[in-house]
């Protein structure tokens, strides 16, 4: 597959993934993630209480929170806390790695506690939001080993690994994994999340200007499930297991 | 195929869709659209300015707003005025709305002016978010129907029809336009937008509890299609078209 | 009497009056009224709390909040929810529907519950606050019954009948019941909110640019009794008592 | 006219009026004006420009912001700018000051110029509503005369006086100018702004909890008539006029 | 020491100092204290409840809040409760306020109970935190002592005096208790806080344009200590200590 | 002297100092630096325009931000942004660091451009804020170095070095550098900025409990200034200047 993407790169390719844990010391979980230029700090926070709407469930509860430093990006953008409010698409967002780490938790094996993820961007380079998911799940596996350790828990609540990753079409080539150039030309843009057995958490595919057909996503949704394959793997030989 | 839906409904079966054209008095567009007992007011408003991204760009802008009033819902839920913010959900459909009406929009065309939709759901039984999508396609043709009429575009800068559908799975069985309680009972939940010509603008599909495959995902992409053709049916007889 | 107003309308006619009830479904008490063009949808719902104020009082609270939808009007206003905060006028009329109501309800006859009343405009032509309030009490009296028929009171807590009209002066002729273009063209405009028993709950006059008359205010609080009898008997055949 | 008012005032008095000009020094009118123990200070501030309503309408406008310090009151108010928000009774009240002295101004004769007038209660004992737009009135005639001897206006914008006054119902008893205790037991509630040639500007009677009469509304203008004329006599005599 | 200091006001004097005690009749401590122009209302309200981080530790807490009114001035400034936020200034002046206070105060002898401070400055003329932090002691000590007549209190909390000031380096000469037209020239300016005894409690130098030297912050400290014993007196004599 | 530090750090030592420049790439100017476990990342954004209080003065605008992760400390902080405003805490840092780098800017060498600061603290042990001022100088110079190698300034604005530090006495005994467990122990504390010509631009002394005396002052403040000359040695072997 010929291709002129940055670098050199193939279609299929992913951009270098790095994991790194225990980046911070303060956090139960602590990873930095990257997928190429794109750096995520990723934290797993245990809290021994859960919201309100879990109160006397006996089921824990794994939410998150994102945001993006200011200078993340190409341009300045506008600080989230001194504008007073979170945009749309972060919102969007920290629901999504909310919703996908849920995914993959058996809630009552966690008990009435709360992990709280925050994903951080330090450096923006497209994909933000699968590298977020992907190194979360590492920092929430680390708390969860420390809650083992600890005694609090007898078994890890963690029913399956979860990865992301972004796949699209440009020129009309389907491209595994975007970054910044690529995700702001495409036509049409999904982004994946799969478990660590192959099962589908998230599928958000997007036409920008154009329509796409069955058989794009066909080709997409098989590029995305080999890229997330390889996810998990780093993700595993992270965690060493 | 045997079901047991509320009502006896096929598991490929809409619920009866009516789109009441003209239905408040100011709006250029002003559409009722009712998904069994799911209703939408959509309206469309024209604007001619345009927002500072797109000032001196030669091109128009459409975008979206959704609300719930307080107490379409089975419990009242609070006023999101009163509590002095939109929630992410609400402003993840918005978002949604908008981007699957641009999708079909030609935006050079429209010229340098506006389109505003406002979703707001007076009763809620599922779906509102697909309801918005369809009805507020009529609203916005109808506002460039009214362009033309006073000379402003010569042309209509709509490319093609645009409809929306939920889809899930309850119990290993694939539902088409799930009503409220199959929607908070199932375990895989897609909205899927498409034009009237089959491509696909939006497919979000949520694993709740339990990812789903690949099989599963193909099953629902072709109840989807097939639901989505007969939502733009609706509304072109509507338009009469 | 003669007139130039709209439609041929005397100058101490009402516009036609509709009164639907059970217009949506989830609500305790859900009303559509209708002043002419008009429309408000005033839904009653019943919590089996009370405000901290009113905590271990032995006695209930009856409240309102009012909303626009954005294209109510001749042009779109702002949607409140987006801006992030109600208007000062929106607080007005949400505080004159509560107290308004209240003055009619027993309320330890309620016991320790409460009733929100939410009244959201569909379609504004003057008198949507006046509207809002005698729709209010059709719906407030449904979701009364309806707690009479589960067994939860014994007896009405509510007292007597609560309606509302407006009335101005316009080129020296007393009108009642103001359409939009009346009011925002009248010298003087009073909101009038009378029990069926004929007393004042509230009257709020203002001058329009110049002041008004001790005999002025006098034929607009006789204009504004006339018509109110005429809305509680309009709640009467609605509620079929 | 037995009276068992505290300090043995009849029903019909007001409270000691004291109206302090230039109580502040960097204000273009600074007034503190007490009706017994309520104490407001109003100042009125000129600023060379318009809000966007006006521009290029060769009109000027007045407006009013109301605000009271945290331990005006009996017990300490949380503080609005700490909240984060006004309360709908201070916007309420706001609005009522800004319309009333508006009532009196020829806008085209002011100019295009802004007078703001800022109300803030230093102590509360009842009417700081009437006290601050009695006061008011004085602070932004004071920041006319300012005006008319710079040399920035030939003649005075303002055709009247206004003054404000509370009137209620207390067992039964019609009392002119509530002090707290009083305005929190009354039945009904009225403040009156008239203008200094007897026409009113606003009238807005309450019914705490039982309606109240015609006869006795009629009783409450006549009361209130007469103590807005012994304001505008304080008035007059503050101005030295 | 040559000056040319408005009103000839010698480099080390400073401006008249007045303390009224009850100046409003609600709070358990009301003092007006003036410093020259600057006016500044410092209440005391003293409530049986502790914030959350104190609950249940057996020992109290001293808070404070400050505020300005709008045309306090020299040109109005947007009323802080109208934006819906407080100023950096601000929260850093009311810090300051209550870190001040608490550093004399026993709060396990005040018991769980809070002293809020409210310090709203009615004219602005320089040295608004200062006169605040020495007017809030007194009216701190007037709640305490109203404590203590209450039965409430055995001993006084209060561990030593309380007082502050700014002084300022002006074209080479050191100054102290800034006005305004010191305060926006002045190259360097501190504030001074300090106990009866000679303690420093806060010193917050700030070079404006150019650093300063240790010998200038040597002149400054020694200006501070001896203006801070002079209000100190001032309090002990307004209190009759 | 004898020492109970951590780490067995002399009373008189910085914690091990490291600025890494260009941290991440898209900022003008991004610098990590390290004091011990503290972690600021300090980028520097130029942007071609100016506030509006500098808008034709030809002069230019330096300022700055700060934020904490939410989880750069011992226990999780909510999130800023998620809250929906800063905390007093975090506009008095920024504040602190904005003027203390305009302090050795020449603003109008610096021509009507802006430098925004943001620093964001991915690990916090104690001193962010005079972390985040040492690092944002050497991000600011890198930025001014960009500004000169592109042309658009002939020679840079900056004037001096500008490095801070904390002191604090802890159990008598004075410290240089407070990590978290000294910080949060220490009677006293003092934030101090200096030149590198050794002028002071701010110094913050807070009694924590109990007042400081001159000599102990002193004492902080030479202990201060050695450090100061160490950070501004770090400063200029990082650039290489």
């Amino acid at each position: 597959m010929s291709s002129t993407r940055p670098l050199g790169r193939a279609a299929d390719a992913l951009r270098p993934v790095r994991i790194t844990r225990s980046y911070t010391k303060h956090a139960e979980g602590s990873v930095l993630i990257e997928f190429g230029d794109t750096q995520v700090l990723c934290t797993a926070s245990v809290e021994e209480k859960v919201p309100p709407h879990k109160k006397g469930s006996g089921e824990g509860w794994v939410t998150a929170e994102y945001g993006m430093l200011p200078r993340a990006t190409h341009t300045r953008s506008a600080r989230e806390a001194a504008k007073g409010k979170q945009s749309g698409r972060t919102q969007e967002i920290q629901r999504l790695i909310g919703r996908s780490l849920r995914c993959v938790f058996d809630l009552a094996a966690l008990g009435e506690r709360s992990i709280l993820i925050d994903c951080d961007v330090l450096q923006a380079d497209g994909g933000t939001r699968t590298a977020s998911i992907t190194g979360a799940f590492v920092a929430a596996h680390d708390a969860v080993q420390g809650l083992i350790a600890q005694g609090k828990l007898k078994r890890s609540p963690i029913r399956d690994f979860v990865a992301a990753v972004s796949v699209g079409i440009l020129d009309g080539v389907a491209l595994l994994d975007l970054e910044y150039v690529e995700d702001s030309a495409c036509d049409t843009d999904m982004n994946i999340v799969m478990t660590g057995a192959g099962g589908f958490v998230e599928v958000q595919g997007t036409a920008e200007g154009v329509a796409f057909s069955r058989a794009e996503m066909d080709q997409l949704l098989a590029l995305g499930s080999a890229g997330i394959a390889e996810l998990v793997a780093a993700q595993k030989a992270a965690l060493g297991v």
